[in-house]
């Protein structure tokens, strides 16, 4: 086998993993993405124990198929890819041994029931699913719109754990042990149920007193809820006040300003478009 | 009968059942939507076990008159109807069909208990109220914005259920059957109602590092409620800015302007529709 | 006592009920709030059955005083206003009625046990507060948005009804009556609770297909969540934009500006009110 | 000791704990910040049986390390600000005070059980993080939108604490105390429960009418939910539009435009506090 021949058999394979735009490429997309979530249907119907009974073979060979496949695909993409390493410690490099590696741990070591924990990890492949995800537009502005808020958001957050606390101690002095407020950490677990309006109801108040503190967190939560949405809400907003262009708020129109400064008198933002200082009307382009 | 009476007689059934506009065309629409609407009534409160034993005979005669009602206005609409395959298997064509059918299936075939199923298609008439509804520019408006904003939401689904999944295989490990988090599934199941602050309360974590988890998807859950509403806010938001066309806000007109630059004069931001530049004059299209 | 004494002793009673800008009507107001709140106090504390066995003389005495207030305030109001007809049969002359008479009614006519409902009746009262509460801006401009969207608010419950309607029949056939679905009535009332994420988990599905529903009606009802957010919030924002007045926003004037144009200098956008062209004076209205 | 050397001494202490920006004060920040985290863990953590029993010791020694550290701190703050009674009876200053008094109390004064109330004073060191903690420029837009919309805020709970104690009294008569409705207080409690979608489940209604009105509550709670994130949107939006000034999104700066045309070049959109024409230099002011 020739040198060239080799780096051409090779590049066919690049070519199939990596690059989406060829009809080959897009079948072995699509092939990877059914096999991806056939592994999560499986991982989860084996957790039903009636499910197991019943076809614990099936799910057996089912999932050494999708090892095998997968144990291929992880190989050619070593093999295929520029620098082997940068790839293995990638995050999707990572995903795709911790993945692959339990099937066979499970196998090799004796006692696999103990190794629920590390079977669990096949779900990991959950996480390549993004990777193949159509909508990328979509959910870039998604993440960024949230990436944005992140300061506003955790700001946001840190309240609401503070009010928890405080709520949660509270109502931990109110109710005592006998309403199921064992602990502060068990009445500040009941306060973030409460204020998020989830309401599970396992843990709830019995005394008049504690009711009507519970009573006041439940509005707050209701008011608060509207706290992050309306960050969002900004945020989102902004994506259609593009740069350069007029802005329109409430009727009224903005535009942007570069931060250009006259030379005969020194004002600052102008018009993007400007061509004369609007203070003194001396031209901005003379030299 | 001669052919032209036969054409006319049709033709006055068709403006009753087609036409809205006519003083017959309402009434028959008035009595088509209360039809419905006493239908569902029917099977809703025939499935009220007290209710049944009581007024079954009532209810049965009910039926009886609302189905003849439906039957005669089916082949009414196919006689009247130019192309009649084409009304059959619409989509109102088909659901005209299965909510009538069930009442004959269950008088002729025997052993109509095991029909329940069949039965419960009556209730797809539900759907004939979205077509004889009023307000049908304010729902327009509605579908418009949930249409526009499908492909956000769909990816924003996406996104929340991965998480489902891999918070629902965290709380299985952690919390385990005794809990009653007693497969993947079923966790799944359980990280859904709580992520969307439902919160039943049949399942409900009980260890400490259960409930810190719980807290955690909890708050998220309250955090990322946000993200829908900023983008219904924003799709509506944008019903006000359609670009190239006359946008009316409150009565008022705006129109969207480009970015091309005149070339006599240099001025910027014309109407999209713009052939001379609205400040010299000068031909936008000259070369 | 001549005449022109009555009418003036009237006229002081008339300014003391009705206008609030007087001393004596502005205590007149905060005197008739406190008792209004103390007799929803008492109708609520009344019900609570260990207080009731302490303090029931107390109760009888304090409503005794409110009522003895509330009917001089009744005759005062008939004997003050021009129209005693036009106020006897007002929505708040109702009120004033209804929410006096029960506990003359509990008096005289014996077994007043059977009177719960009656004497709840007092409870009308608070509608009463809407009438003296203060911030009227406020509420004002918040029923206002809310009765500008009531014709998509309305559309929008229509089509939750629906979805509730045929989710709960879909969740009746699947869960039966063992999970707690009796009725298609009891079912569609779950649907309810489940979709606007109340969740009280007196009723929650069991059989795997009714979780996995219950699920899409969670994320369902999750999602739109988010249209009357919408809704609201373009509704609040078109408040900004009144035409006609004066707008304010953060403590700036905005005035909306028609499209007539100067029929000397062809200058567009002036004020609503403008008599003459602000860039040319040339009269708007000359002919 | 010399006066001037007790000055510097002081001034360094001062300059530690008051100034953020100095290398000590930084460090001086974080330990406090530590502590006071330190702290509430100790005080949630004591509140668990099972761990208490544990490391009992060690949250002795902890809480004394701790209350120490805060005794050591609060005279320090006496010592070096220029008016200590200022400091002590302000809001940071009895916060300190009741945080640190409950550990000698508790060990001076024998029965520390009954100081249960008094020991859980420690936890208001929560509120000192308020005033470390960073992000202090999102903190304060959120406590200024928050604090902007009181006066709206305050007005929908008002609505909603009627509609609830309406509703509650109404489910009261209707539901009864056989299905756990034992008051009107608590049939309001239970009312704020539902309309706020939190729905514990500890209470629910069981009468076909009864659930059907809390069909209705719920659907309401769902639609006026709507309400606050409205107000909180609106208000958030306002931010970005203060008039005559620059508005800056995304780093950019914008700054408001009239609608003012040059009587030269006829261009319009410029600067409110524009001379010239930003395209042609003329005068915008000439006669």
């Amino acid at each position: 086998m020739s040198n060239s021949e080799n780096r051409s058999w090779r590049q066919i394979l690049h070519d199939i993993i990596y690059e989406a735009d060829t009809p080959a490429g897009k079948v072995f997309d699509i092939v990877l993405l059914v096999l991806i979530l056939a592994s999560i249907a499986l991982v989860m119907l084996e957790s039903v124990k009636s499910f197991d009974e019943k076809y614990h073979e099936f799910f057996e060979v089912g999932e050494w198929v999708i090892t095998i496949f997968f144990t291929f695909e992880y190989f050619a993409r070593i093999i295929t890819v520029k620098k082997p390493s940068k790839y293995i410690f990638s995050f999707y490099g990572l995903i795709d041994f911790f993945s692959t590696i339990p099937q066979y741990l499970a196998f090799f070591v004796i006692g696999s029931n103990a190794l629920l924990t590390v079977r669990a990890l096949r779900l990991l492949r959950i996480f390549r699913i993004l990777k193949v995800t159509r909508y990328v537009g979509e959910s870039n502005k998604l993440s960024k719109a949230l990436k944005d808020s992140r300061a506003k958001i955790s700001i946001f957050l840190f309240a609401v754990l503070i009010l928890c606390i405080i709520a949660g101690t509270l109502m931990y002095m109110i109710e005592g042990e006998e309403s199921g407020f064992t602990s502060i950490p068990v009445s500040v677990y009941w306060c973030i149920v409460t204020l998020t309006t989830v309401g599970f109801g396992d843990i709830a108040p019995v005394t008049p007193l504690g009711q009507f503190i519970a009573a006041i967190i439940m509005i707050m939560g209701y008011g608060i809820i509207a706290v992050p949405t309306g960050i969002v809400s900004a945020e989102y907003a902004k994506d259609y006040k593009n740069k350069n262009d007029i802005v329109t708020i409430d009727g009224e129109d903005y535009v942007h300003m570069n931060t250009q400064s006259c030379q005969n008198c020194g004002t600052r933002k102008h018009r993007d478009d400007a061509q004369h200082c609007h203070q003194c009307g001396y031209s901005l382009f003379d030299e």
